[in-house]
């Protein structure tokens, strides 16, 4: 690539050099140029240090024809990105009127006065070219170094990402860009890996010039489908078709859709509603099903019975069922879905019960055992299994499989998916 | 500072550059060495480019004695960090006896073959000295590149931080280290700048060499004592001595102590129970209660009331109450509270209705709007608040309060605490 077309990051802030804070501001610069296919060549990260920011930035200016400057904006002492940009420039600084005009606004709407801390956000270089801020006091600036352009944002997230349309439009005038077409899908209970073997088996079915990516995450896993020309959006669909032909029944939804999400979606379509009786994941399903604006139309009352007597008293699971079984038994995961079922009313709903651990296991219920009953009163079914791993883990893995479970009975998906093969319980 | 004595980190991943990784990796890397007094002068960051590698590699070992690199050592062909290495050394890769070792130690416990992917990870320059990886596959490895000591470690987040300890000793050997000596507290309920405003009025009390920190989180707002001499320790106490003189009762805990912890400790300490009666939260406190291990010995039982008819029948609150006042009203979360402290036998409780929104808000009780009680039987309170914000930070926050409001009046704290000021509803 010609380095006028090259793009590099300076990132700047004592706290991204200690590890205090981890460093999303790169990230959320990397997708929105993303979208309009410019690639970001180099990131470089100093601490708040005038020598080394000017050193980097030289450097920087040399090797490609834009660079952005994120952080150092504020008020305070160690904001140096104004100062820096001046030296290398060789001009000074001045007040800059557009960036006075800017403060006043921003401290009228909020009934503040302007003060001297302020005010030298607005101390710029005097062949700045101001980059509004629709939300923050701190305004962006645009300077030529040599033949690079170079452009300085906040480090306040909120307010880089409200400033980056127009930063986004700024370095495509400079070096060119195009348009991405991202496809995003959520899925959940099957692998990277295991969806890339059941690909490449249909290698000469996957339209050419789409691109399929991967990004993980605990309970759920992100497939994007990209392709770089708008000739190629038939092919993308084509891409999707097949996939959901090999995991369809693993596909939640698209976008940041959510599995509590899918399954509200089922249940509005169905006008049905749902309720949760838990013992191990203690009110998270409860939660993940509320956290969804919406879900007041599914969902009228979860049940948290963490202790042997609050299973009898609030759900009326017998103290036989619990003496004979134990509480993590299916006889009590099928006692507290019926009972559950009942006193809330509803359609559907979910129960479990298991060893969350770090304590609690036994040999023949070690930690990471769990029992789960789901389904409506006359359609029910019940599994054992066995997750490893830590509390927090077990917690949020038991919670996503109990919500999946209901979405496929619901939409008929096989009920036992090839998820529950990994966790399956094999007695000895 | 000496070019010998400066660190410097090299990262290398497409993930990185596209923005669907953020790297948290180096973060790691710095408060390793941060403990070690070691800090980090830059960090370059570049994708999976044989010819970026190899600049950004000679010009780090230029300025600086340690040049760490992170990523790049894995079994496929975009991991190039070994080729660079050996490139910019001047060395042929060889197959490192170390590495092959490793490799069939690693395989032969998990019962798998040796294959040719795994064998190019012990492909590595003729002078590597190896650094041990105790659960993954690829060793990472020490060279001299000029005069810098020029470390590779792996990418994935587990296996950087078990390679840690060894990568620390090695750095710290090469550029010296002292200790810096860390004291967290975890805080709810008051900000950055009032805390530091507090300090500052007792600036002749604060003791020298002490350093205060914070790091920002949401609910809670952790703070760092850092002195960088044990002589200093008695100091670092008196340190937080003032502190907790001045906002005390904002203390909930050390290390990474959760405000549901510090309510099972006291809970524990007093041999009590608790319950849970939500609306608006929809199972969050709960779920937040038995995140913590250990959770069993305080709760027994919680409440999802969503619906109005939930209300009545699982927590008996009156018809009339929810006709007269509305479901999020005083007295609604009155009668839900001593329905829950009813029902599940339990000696303290929170109850919580509001309007997490979006929508549901009206002009008498906007999207914000919350109601809580909390308390025993025979003493308890409540108070309307509120939240501003989206629904996530709106549940977030609730819950958070609703576990402190707790916490505050099992210890005899102020039970109006300062930052309820912030959100006090205040009818027009």
């Amino acid at each position: 690539m010609s380095q006028h077309k090259k793009v590099a990051l300076l990132l700047t802030g004592n706290e991204l050099m200690s590890g205090d804070t981890v460093d999303s501001n790169s990230s959320r610069i990397a997708i929105a140029l993303g979208e309009r296919q410019i690639a970001i060549s180099k990131k470089i990260t100093v601490g708040d240090d005038q020598e080394l920011l000017r050193e980097s930035l030289r450097a920087l200016c040399q090797d490609a024809g834009v660079v952005i400057i994120n952080g150092g904006l504020g008020p305070t002492e160690d904001d140096l990105t104004a100062d820096v940009v001046a030296d290398v420039l060789g001009e000074r600084l001045t007040d800059h009127p557009k960036a006075i005009k800017h403060l006043e606004e921003w401290c009228e709407k909020r009934g503040l006065e302007l003060n001297a801390s302020n005010l030298k956000q607005a101390l710029l270089p005097e062949s700045a070219d101001i980059v509004d801020n629709p939300i923050g006091s701190a305004v962006g600036f645009a300077v030529e170094i040599g033949e690079s352009l170079v452009i300085t944002t906040p480090g306040v997230p909120v307010e880089l990402t409200a400033m980056l349309p127009e930063i986004g439009q700024r370095v495509a005038q400079r070096v060119g860009s195009g348009t991405t077409y991202i496809r995003r899908l959520q899925t959940f209970g099957i692998g990277e890996s295991t969806i890339q073997e059941l690909v490449n088996e249909r290698n000469q079915d996957w339209p050419e010039g789409v691109v399929l990516g991967f990004r993980s995450g605990l309970p759920q896993l992100e497939l994007k489908l990209q392709v770089d020309d708008e000739a190629l959006l038939e092919k993308r669909d084509q891409a999707e078709q097949l996939l959901l032909e090999l995991i369809g029944d693993h596909v939640i939804g698209e976008d940041s859709d959510q599995l509590a999400m899918a399954l509200q979606r089922v249940l509005v379509e169905k006008r049905m509603t749902l309720t949760t009786a838990e013992s191990c994941t203690g009110g998270l399903i409860a939660s993940l099903i509320t956290k969804e604006a919406g879900s007041s139309q599914v969902f009228g009352a979860g049940f948290v019975t963490y202790a042997n007597t609050a299973k009898q008293q609030v759900l009326h699971v017998s103290e036989d069922t619990i003496n004979s079984h134990g509480a993590v038994s299916e006889g009590v995961v099928r006692a507290m879905l019926l009972g559950a079922l009942t006193k809330a009313n509803a359609d559907i709903g979910i129960a479990v019960s298991g060893v969350a651990g770090p304590g609690g296991g036994s040999e023949d219920k070690p930690v990471g055992t769990v029992w789960l009953a789901w389904g409506t009163k006359d359609n029910n079914d019940a599994i054992r299994l066995q997750i490893p791993g830590s509390r927090e883990r077990f917690q949020i893995l038991v919670a996503a499989i109990g919500l999946d479970l209901m979405r496929r009975q619901l939409l008929e998906l096989p009920p036992i998916p090839h998820y529950i093969k990994r966790f399956v319980y094999r007695s000895a």
